[in-house]
């Protein structure tokens, strides 16, 4: 522990005393550092060159620290307490000295693996300083380069043509304030011009129509869009998600049920998603003559927590010409699927559309929220969507070395690159094994393959954890591989040849 | 601008170097610090010792920026831009080189003032490196020294006999899921221990009774509780924050509407008060009659976006007590009020309930939002009150330096103090300029003003930000006082004599 004076907060005398302190603090952090990377030349990112267990997961300390955890909170979800300092690149180490290969990688949001060179420099530049300590309310008090900081990292990024941002602070408030961009707009063109009308007005403070219309978002069976209430309308992922917690009436469509391996069932394949998309056409109807007209579509690229189903390009863009047809928003999700790892910086780019989405959605690995949208969905009247911090000035320091760090070591590339390696990997896997796993599926490192059931697949990714790689679940009977960006085919063989091991014991 | 080198991210070689630079970088950063606060012995929290104006607000490199933000985004609620880095305790300096002292704070957001040695400190701990730069997931892989962080911290403020936490990462976060968790718990009552049936599990994926429970949130006329579409359909402040979002259809109750000065009004303030406890009960029979049963009851201690609402502690605590009888939770949403500025860590302290709310929501000066709760509100189930990030570590840094410093400065007391010289300044004015403010009230620093219409009110803050302060408004007609924790009698005073000046050219 690196103990600093109990001092009164004026007490600047002590300045130099303390910089010396922290000097030392940070020198000793820093050569730790050099001194494991000097003795691993091989790995680009990594300073561990393979996983080290000491004890059964979750460890004795770990179970030691559930207990006092426990007397707070619900740690029903807790895997094991993390040694976030002895943590780096590729390889998380928890509280009892194991060392895991990580592929989910803190539910698929950390960009760069553990500590990395970069964000420690973007931490410890003195510049970055007042705005880590002093959260500024982005709406009102905006720090003097917060333009600059959006043009050349978020807005440099951005999807194709969507050249506006609005940032929040994570992935539910990010598509609740999309949907509600969504309602705006479509009122908007519905009022043609004029300004709302008192009863409007006075109505809605009331939750009564028509100042708080009827108006519905479509969505998609297995869909997952967040966790507070208007998103958990949109969410149909798991029961437990939204069990109890009363909903808006909205509609919700199948999404399309693929048969893998494509090439053998394509014909049925086009079918199953033709079947899905006129039901979207239908419940559009349907919710139009009931009174609540479809306002946005909304989807995922890849329905992640849902268990990473896929569809085909051809389906999106049909799916996108639908919300144009019928004047509703479309809106895609890339919550999860964004940022890279898919081998493009935004997944849906893949689907080249003629007529980008209105709004795009992100957070996870961009360690923030936000809405890339149009010029057309933008709100210019004060307030209607906004809140305190609209975001995290501390997150935009750390998306900007994660941004430049994406682009100078080619990250995207990379992700290609290892995605390869691990796909070929799990289809020769899903051969090797057809009793116990199947359909493997991914896009760059994105990837999934399903288990006979459920307890075979949770078993199984115990036994992964105990071989030393931490890897998740998800839908009913998928394991979903999220590595972080610095993931390389060296690490995509290692883990393939540990699954393997792992398999050949469950046959 | 201090440059860092453009390095591989494996160069570690250049780690010394790096270290230097950085050394020289803060050592700079602190002399400055230093040297100003030399210059003025006198205040215990500033360097400057008076604002300084420089252009009419907002100054010409302001508007600059605008025009450069304009084109990301919304920018209608934008008043400046700020310099982070030269602003510091009560004081926030612009691009322009004006310094204002700061009664808004980031939508009182700011605990400490601007650049608190406490949390420049608690930054440069190299302790604290690791957590800030890889956020993790709270809920799944915790960092080792997590439950000891919030036994120390969150645990140690917490309101009487609320000693569970979960934690969110802002405020309309916090509500959403403080309303899930009632939702959740009132179900759970009704159950009686048996488990969800098929039907339930089934009804709900597609948002249909009985999964999906029609159940009600009671809420107040002038409350404010967040943006997301379930806490939107509980705030009533203002129809901008509502128009054209689809809400639930939840019951709004009267708040009572108090006279001024309170000690001429003490007969019609009850009255109106069982006025509005009446009402309470009505719409609690009427929603349960309807079939869709009240579950949880929220207010504030003080209606703040809507105007800052008193009531008296009579009337709320026999709110408490309906929700006890009728089987309610009773939420206390603490997100403006919390952490010190009444005087108080939590402002329902002062109500001194026989028993505690069921939970208790914060955010804005605690840097990161949660929810305090009985224990029996605790969900024990995985994912159901969840998200990926569950709070943030980073914050918790911050946090940990604020508790601390607000118990070591005793800055509870001074909030009193500070808050006795605002309130008595306001009541002089209130009596000197009775034709355009009235109804000065507060608790602590936590202090309003109402106006005589809101385009005076409107003009007056102008005038105020071109003499050097900083406010705010709220509801229709009022100016709301929310200093920092740092704020001191010396301030206090020297806002009632601008704010006197302001008035006297406006009579």
């Amino acid at each position: 522990m690196f103990l600093l004076p109990k001092q009164s907060v004026n007490a600047h005398g002590n300045t130099f005393r303390l910089i010396k302190r922290l000097q030392n603090g940070i020198q000793k952090w820093y050569s730790l550092q050099q001194a494991s990377t000097e003795t691993n030349q091989k790995r680009r990112f990594d300073t561990y060159s393979q996983p080290l267990m000491k004890t059964p997961m979750p460890g004795p300390r770990s179970k030691e620290l559930l207990k006092s955890l426990r007397q707070i909170q619900d740690v029903t979800a807790v895997q094991f307490f993390t040694d976030f300092q002895q943590s780096q690149g590729n390889y998380i180490v928890d509280v009892d000295g194991n060392r895991l290969l990580d592929i989910f990688c803190q539910i698929a949001s950390l960009p760069l693996g553990y500590n990395h060179p970069d964000l420690i420099q973007a931490l410890l530049n003195p510049d970055n300083a007042s705005v880590i300590i002093n959260r500024p309310a982005l709406g009102v008090n905006p720090p003097v380069d917060f333009p600059t900081k959006l043009h050349e990292t978020i807005i440099e990024v951005s999807p194709p043509e969507l050249k506006n941002v609005t940032l929040m602070g994570c992935g539910s408030c990010s598509n609740e304030n999309a949907y509600k961009m969504g309602f705006i707009w479509y009122m908007r063109k519905k009022r043609d011009g004029k300004p709302p009308t008192k009863e409007e007005l006075e109505s809605t403070l009331l939750n009564k129509v028509p100042g708080s219309p009827k108006l519905s978002i479509l969505s998609f069976d297995g869909g997952f869009h967040g966790r507070t209430m208007g998103t958990l309308s949109t969410t149909h992922s798991k029961a437990v998600h939204k069990l109890d917690i009363p909903a808006f009436d909205w509609p919700t469509a199948p999404f399309p049920q693929l048969k893998y391996p494509l090439e053998n069932f394509q014909k049925e394949n086009q079918l199953e998603e033709e079947r899905c998309l006129d039901k979207v056409k239908q419940l559009i109807n349907e919710y139009e003559n009931k009174g609540s007209p479809v306002a946005v579509i909304v989807v995922e690229p890849i329905q992640a927590e849902g268990g990473d189903n896929h569809a085909s390009v051809a389906f999106f863009r049909q799916l996108r010409n639908i919300a144009k047809e019928v004047g509703a928003a479309f809106l895609v999700d890339e919550v999860q699927t964004g940022c890279a790892a898919t081998g493009h910086m935004w997944a849906h780019e893949s689907w080249e559309l003629d007529d980008p989405p209105e709004m795009v959605t992100f957070s996870k690995k961009m360690q923030l929220g936000g809405i890339y949208h149009k010029d057309e969905m933008r709100v210019d009247e004060s307030y209607r969507v906004f809140n305190t911090w609209l975001g995290d000035s501390s997150k935009l320091v750390l998306l900007e070395a994660i941004i430049n760090c994406i682009k100078r070591e080619k990250l995207i590339d990379l992700a290609k690159e290892s995605g390869e390696v691990l796909q070929t990997g799990l289809k020769s896997l899903a051969s090797k094994y057809p009793n116990i796993i199947s359909r493997p599926r991914g896009m760059g490192t994105f990837c999934a393959i399903d288990f006979i059931d459920s307890k075979k697949r949770d078993e199984i990714i115990a036994d992964l954890k105990n071989n030393g790689i931490m890897a998740g679940s998800c839908g009913a009977l998928a394991m979903r591989l999220r590595p972080a960006l610095i993931f390389e085919p060296y690490h995509a063989n290692y883990f393939i040849d540990a699954f393997d091991s792992v398999l050949s014991k469950h046959k």
